[in-house]
């Protein structure tokens, strides 16, 4: 794919923050670029001059991950005066500011300049059922790994802070549009919920009282007993409704 | 002011939502622009290059209105394809693509390119004390006025949607982070607080019920009572606890 500038608007861009929940961690999805050191960012991209800023997003998601069909919430931009990408252009000064992949010329030493300026940066978080997902590289990915929110790498400019702020919004969000079930699979139980909870809110909450809570929400329908067995402690499995 | 495109990012705009309340009635600051037509539009701006998107709604807001120190916070990106100058782009054609103000060219015809291609804007709402604002208008506006958010003048590109989702931002943000007492004078009743937020959500609250619940935020402080002139009715004054 050759990048051509004129498509683009510029001096913005898109990032996005993948939360998916496994293992009782909440962890965020971060991609490696391909260049000699190691550079993390959270997957971005840039927005095309015929599409939304929704519409650039879930491509830019696609492209890098290849997720696609998630839920996606536009949560703050990002617009301080030292938003430059600096790391990006020393790593392509590295190189012989050249990423070549499957023997195409992505960006060339024409696009430094391009790439150099200040970017504001919209930022999206979406939240996946980490289960569901097959990850693919984007073209200049080197590897893409899942890492616990409170143990994240270095990434390049305000990336770490954009994190921080999407972890806020979520938490801002659960409770009001419900979309904490995106995280789980289909059916769990209500010590899995709590344990999401958690996960997200990085506190204990007490059994009784949170699970109360849930159940009030009204949005949880009851399914059959969990197989464990052991018939009588099974726990109950859960369905969130999802035409509400 | 002679416009110097280079100093500005392309293509990115902020557009502000000031939110005021005066007779029981929630406003909104709509200048009208100084075209032959009517052109009615939120006060907005650019982003030059050396400052960061809060100061450059914070320095929009001031040339714009008059305003400035208020209460500004960031709600939503707008990026749909359509959104573009056009309204504007033919009021320009219509007085020759000049608007003259003070004998200065503000916008000439040779920014007409840069003014009519697609804008992504960065929405802010404010809030302010709407006795406390003695408004100007900016360079290129005829006149400025607060409308009833109920009742707001046709505005270019999608500016009356912008002020939806701003009202929607300020009803979810206003327990959380008690921001509702910048619309009110320093020192007000328990009823004008009531009346405040019956005009915000567009709805009537039981009084017994609005009063328990602020007066449980624990964050005003009861002065003396107000002066009517009939002593047994006169309700208490209250001041918001500004270092909470």
């Amino acid at each position: 794919m050759i990048f051509h500038e004129d498509n683009y608007i510029k001096q913005l861009s898109i990032d996005c923050v993948i939360f998916g929940y496994k293992e009782n961690e909440l962890k965020v999805l971060v991609p490696k670029i391909n260049f000699v050191e190691d550079v993390y960012t959270l997957p971005g991209g840039f927005i095309m001059q015929n599409e939304s800023i929704d519409q650039a997003a879930l491509r830019i998601l696609n492209e890098r991950t290849g997720i696609d069909n998630i839920y996606l919430e536009q949560y703050r931009t990002f617009g301080n005066v030292g938003r430059r990408n600096v790391d990006v252009i020393n790593a392509l000064g590295e190189i012989n500011k050249q990423i070549i992949d499957n023997n195409q010329l992505i960006i060339n030493i024409a696009n430094t300049e391009w790439f150099s300026k200040r970017f504001v940066s919209i930022g999206y978080y979406a939240l996946v059922d980490i289960n569901k997902v097959s990850l693919q590289t984007g073209e200049i990915d080197e590897s893409v790994g899942w890492y616990n929110v409170k143990d994240l790498p270095t990434m390049i400019m305000d990336h770490n802070e954009m994190v921080l702020y999407a972890l806020e919004a979520l938490r801002q969000n659960i409770d009001r549009k419900l979309i904490g079930f995106n995280l789980l699979p289909d059916t769990f139980t209500m010590k899995e919920v709590q344990e999401l909870y958690e996960a997200i809110f990085d506190k204990l909450f007490a059994r009784n009282n949170f699970q109360k809570k849930i159940l009030d929400l009204n949005v949880l329908e009851r399914l059959e007993k969990k197989f464990t067995g052991a018939a009588n402690k099974a726990p109950f499995l859960y369905r969130f409704r999802r035409e509400i």
